[in-house]
């Protein structure tokens, strides 16, 4: 009995010191897109991971080995990009030892299950573009903020080249860095100018969170709380057109969205027709905005070069597109208005951006 | 009971849907520079925080309160940044909601304890450089990589000016994102550089791991896998030469890192002293390297520019340095040494970091 004692000692030791600190737990996809979790636990009373499929998934209760291994291998997954965390003893955290993204209000585990068919947003062998942290301070929000700027392939080399720009939005309780990281966006567009079949532009990506000084939550402030047109209009577009060899006139200069983002796509878009000439609303839910007193103060098929509304055939946030895509129609607004299957994930958006990207300056 | 009974329940379904996703944990820092953690776990047997000092630190246990409530509060931390994990029923976790870094072979999480006296590394009202991913094929590894390049403020607006570069490495376990996100390595510069004290220039901070294909551990290769400084002669000096606006010889070309980034400094450095003018060590450990070779094919004191040491005065790497020190001066070999109160720590680096800076390329 003495022996087992101190062989449960020298386990122990070793777990707290070793085992789940250095990746003895592991996230495993196979090949027919199941994917098994492990996590060596031994103390743990119950052990499930949550999310990977939608907004907030499902849950995937684990299995405990008798050697303190807990296990789950999930039904085969969707192809795209899925969110998930792993809940201990009803304590929500993210997977030790993988990467996690800026999603759910906070740094959040994420699995990118691959696709046999599709390769558009992978890293392809073809000219990269960059991807530049532009920090600057706002007076808006008396912070200083962010701004991640794609600059495509050959903006170093020919420094007498002018490029337009799509100011682009992530979700709610997303980040700027979301359409970089988990919407693969520098990708897509490296492989879509590579073949010809989008015009090289510049990608500027800020947080769509620009609290006014003294907000109640000043991370993810109130829609009241929000300047983050005031934030766009006022200082982010001057300091993108003074800092990049931009084209600075509305027929070179967009602004698009996904969800949130598709709402502010929405509302500072239509709201700045002489600051805007194309608008991207992707999976967008309802808004509050009198899209009337729009129709009736400008035409829109003259103000506008494009108008583009994605939604997934699999989102409830699809009856909406479907509702302003037949408005629109019933005005003779000229837009694109483009379906593929799937819900509100990031999967969607890659396939939603790619479409855009091919339409827009053109 | 019934009702007791009920609210438990319903107590239990708020806590998994809300509680720890939704921000019911945090991270409070006092002014006495004590820490207190807080999080909800009804459900687990042991929790506790470790970390927050040198290298892995220690063991903060946490107390449960009847609400469910676990809770610590350390004493007084030091200032600057200090990895951390939470552990629950013995697993490893990151804390939830707060902010990781790349560090430990993983993400993990990190916090940053304010220094009243020191702003030198703070995003401060000055003009700002930017700092851009840069993706490249690398034939070495067969991998697409990213390095991290910041370029000073003014890079962008006059397009006549060439900078020097600075090759910049980050220590073991962590990767090209942590002398920007730990280090604040563009905020020093930003300062330094409007203050007059440090000359406008460019720094690449890539990955130190460049695993051979077919290597056994391609994230963390052993130094037999590891190419590094094949990439970093054969691939990513050319790729900044080409991409960016750099003066191209030695005399403006400066390799430096830290503790295992160090070394890497030394090795590269001194068997290229056609590629480098300029050599900084900071916190390395000992290195199997016939520094007397070098001493007696070439004049150190004529193909360098600058050799700068810096270290802890509490690190255990500084017997090692002032080793190298002693050597160096019995030989009289010009360098700079620089000790400063600390440990193996950010805080260390970043004070290193600010000394190198003032005397490079001047």
């Amino acid at each position: 009995m003495k022996i087992l004692t101190l062989n449960f000692t020298v386990l122990f030791i070793l777990q707290l010191f070793s085992l789940n600190i250095y990746g003895q737990s592991s996230v495993t996809i196979h090949d027919d897109k199941t994917v098994t979790f492990q996590i060596h636990a031994l103390y743990a009373n119950s052990v499930y991971v949550e999310g990977l499929g939608g907004v907030m998934g499902g849950n995937h209760y684990m299995n405990l080995s008798p050697e303190g291994i807990w296990e789950v291998t999930t039904p085969p997954l969707e192809a795209g990009f899925h969110y998930y965390q792993l809940v201990i003893d009803s304590v929500a955290v993210n997977f030790p030892g993988q990467p996690t993204y800026f999603g759910w209000g906070q740094e959040t585990s994420g699995l990118e299950i691959p696709d046999d068919n599709l390769d558009f947003y992978l890293p392809n062998k073809v000219p990269h573009g960059d991807v530049s942290a532009k920090w600057y301070h706002s007076k808006v929000t008396n912070t200083i903020r962010n701004a991640l700027v794609y600059t495509p392939p050959g903006y170093h080399s020919d420094l007498n080249l002018r490029f337009p720009v799509l100011y682009l939005q992530h979700g709610a309780g997303e980040s700027e860095m979301a359409w970089v990281y988990q919407g693969k966006v520098n990708f897509i567009l490296d492989n879509l100018i590579s073949s010809g079949l989008a015009i090289p532009m510049i990608v500027v990506m800020d947080n769509g969170y620009a609290a006014k000084p003294g907000a109640e939550n000043p991370k993810r402030p109130s829609h009241r709380d929000n300047d983050f047109d005031k934030l766009m209009l006022n200082e982010l577009i001057p300091i993108i057109d003074r800092n990049f060899r931009t084209l600075k006139n509305k027929r070179y200069r967009a602004i698009a969205g996904l969800s949130m983002g598709g709402g502010q796509a929405i509302q500072i878009g239509f709201k700045n027709l002489d600051m805007f000439g194309s608008i991207g609303v992707l999976s967008a839910y309802p808004w509050r905005f009198d899209m009337k007193a729009i129709y009736k103060d400008y035409d829109l098929n003259e103000e506008l070069e494009l108008l583009w509304l994605g939604y997934g055939k699999d989102d409830r946030s699809h009856k909406n597109g479907l509702r302003f895509h037949e408005e629109l129609k019933k005005e003779r607004i000229d837009h694109i208005w483009y379906e593929c299957d799937g819900g509100h994930v990031w999967q969607v958006w890659r396939k939603h951006f790619y479409d855009l990207a091919t339409h827009l300056f053109k």
